[in-house]
């Protein structure tokens, strides 16, 4: 077994989620170099043995693999475009959020200045990093994502490469967290009305846990229906859903919270029902979602 | 240790919910007599040892505990008014859906005609029924539950009173199942948008199940938040979702998917950030919400 000293690594961005990664390079024993627009924001990293770089330029210089994590992709231009000539041939890995467009942008800027690019994202939050069973997503090269792979995975070990196209991290991300938004408003509305009812929120979480687990269980059935675009199966039928809308609108009333942002979702539902899927899986809103 | 014999039940209507509860009790040894609007549903219930009765009132007359998973209490008064008298001094579980009002004006119901009356549902798929680890929770009066805790049991293993309120079950179901047509549609526009690309839904699923699983994890951060009425803390601000909410509009429009569902969410987190919350977090559109 052939053992190699950790790689060097650079870290551009230092908060919460850019202080966890290079603290996870620094405890896995990686020279690690970092920096921060605001330099205050280093010194804690510092403590941890992290060399602090006076200037992006440096902190580029300072390695072969420069970790990314500003606020957008125009603050990552912003910052990196003055010092695009010393990271020309050193890979980059961008771990902010945006959208697959700009994304895609930003890989044809890369590589027009000759950088090597990685896009990805964090699947959880700044305390996981480093974990093994935290969850990291990859898009572009797959023969670049091979030559950091190990070095990657010191962030969480669940690191994986979705594909070659350089946007499909942000694909992903779009895609797949747009189910954050409408549960957490779920949740919410059910705890303004159960405070009507001087139920404490903390009573309802037990519950609604063990709901998104029963959902994450019906995902494949649903995924499946989907996929097939067969429909015909399905035993939680759009009708089921359309006569809990009525219940829905009821309960809302009685317990004085704001429903407006319920009515669109039965909208959806309605209209499944009125495009003759009243009898399919309430998966079937899919096909109403897709023809806008 | 004494050796108690199964006590009998009744089942009242035979879809596949109660059905499966017909099965469990059966499985468990209990007497089980079980009656149907059609009876031909009956049939795999009696192969496997259950007693069919001819009339509802037969199958009432045949139990001190009868368990009513009918379409909805104005279908279980329409079975049950005609043979309360026989109902009379016996336990009636009702384990249908519907809105907390409806539970109060059934248990009034059931109350004036000397019924003894507990109400639940079941939080699971029929599949689950007669499980340890199934949830069912109830309302009504504790010594009632008491009684019955041993028999119900046998249908989840995890059977709990929630209070005595008796439409506490129902509001639950309510507050709590809020979460799921907003998580599924969230879900089905995942699936639609990433159809546009090529990806299949089933590909989304492991990674939804995780932002499921980091959900759950994070709302008893929220519930503090809600039940203290502080939001200052917030790690996940209402101006981070603002600034999300532009990318959700772009996402849709290049993935061509219907996002008017999507619009009212995005007021709300508008309305919270206007409301001074900018900084809070997201946890503070409670407030919003509670406030129509």
């Amino acid at each position: 077994m052939t053992h190699h000293e950790p790689a060097a690594v650079t870290v551009l961005g230092l908060g919460s989620m850019g202080s966890a990664l290079a603290r996870a390079f620094l405890a896995a024993g990686h020279p690690t170099t970092v920096w921060n627009r605001t330099p205050d924001k280093a010194a804690p990293l510092v403590a941890a043995g992290a060399r602090q770089a006076a200037t992006a330029g440096d902190a580029v210089a300072a390695s072969p693999l420069v970790v990314a994590c500003l606020t957008g992709y125009d603050d990552t231009r912003r910052v990196l475009g003055p010092v695009a000539e010393t990271l020309a041939g050193r890979t980059l890995v961008t771990l902010n959020s945006g959208t697959p467009a700009a994304a895609r942008e930003f890989a044809s800027w890369a590589g027009e200045r000759g950088v090597r690019f990685l896009d990805g994202a964090v699947k959880d939050v700044p305390d996981a990093v480093g974990r093994p069973g935290t969850l990291l997503y990859y898009a572009g090269d797959a023969a670049l994502f091979a030559e950091h792979v190990a070095t990657l995975r010191v962030l969480g070990g669940d690191t994986i490469l979705l594909g070659g196209e350089p946007d499909l991290a942000k694909f992903y991300e779009s895609a797949v967290g747009a189910t954050l938004l409408p549960t957490l408003v779920g949740f919410f509305a059910g705890a303004a009305a159960a405070r009507t009812r001087g139920i404490a929120a903390a009573d309802l979480v037990p519950y609604t846990v063990r709901w998104l687990q029963m959902i994450g269980e019906i995902l494949p059935v649903f995924a499946a229906e989907i996929d097939a675009r067969d429909y015909s199966a399905g035993a939680s039928s759009v009708d089921l859903f359309l006569a809990g809308a009525d219940w829905d609108v009821e309960f809302a009333r009685e317990s004085k919270v704001d429903d407006a942002w319920l009515r669109p979702l039965h909208d959806l539902v309605r209209k499944a029902a009125g495009a003759g899927h009243g009898d399919d899986s309430i998966a079937a809103l899919t096909e109403v979602l897709g023809t806008p």
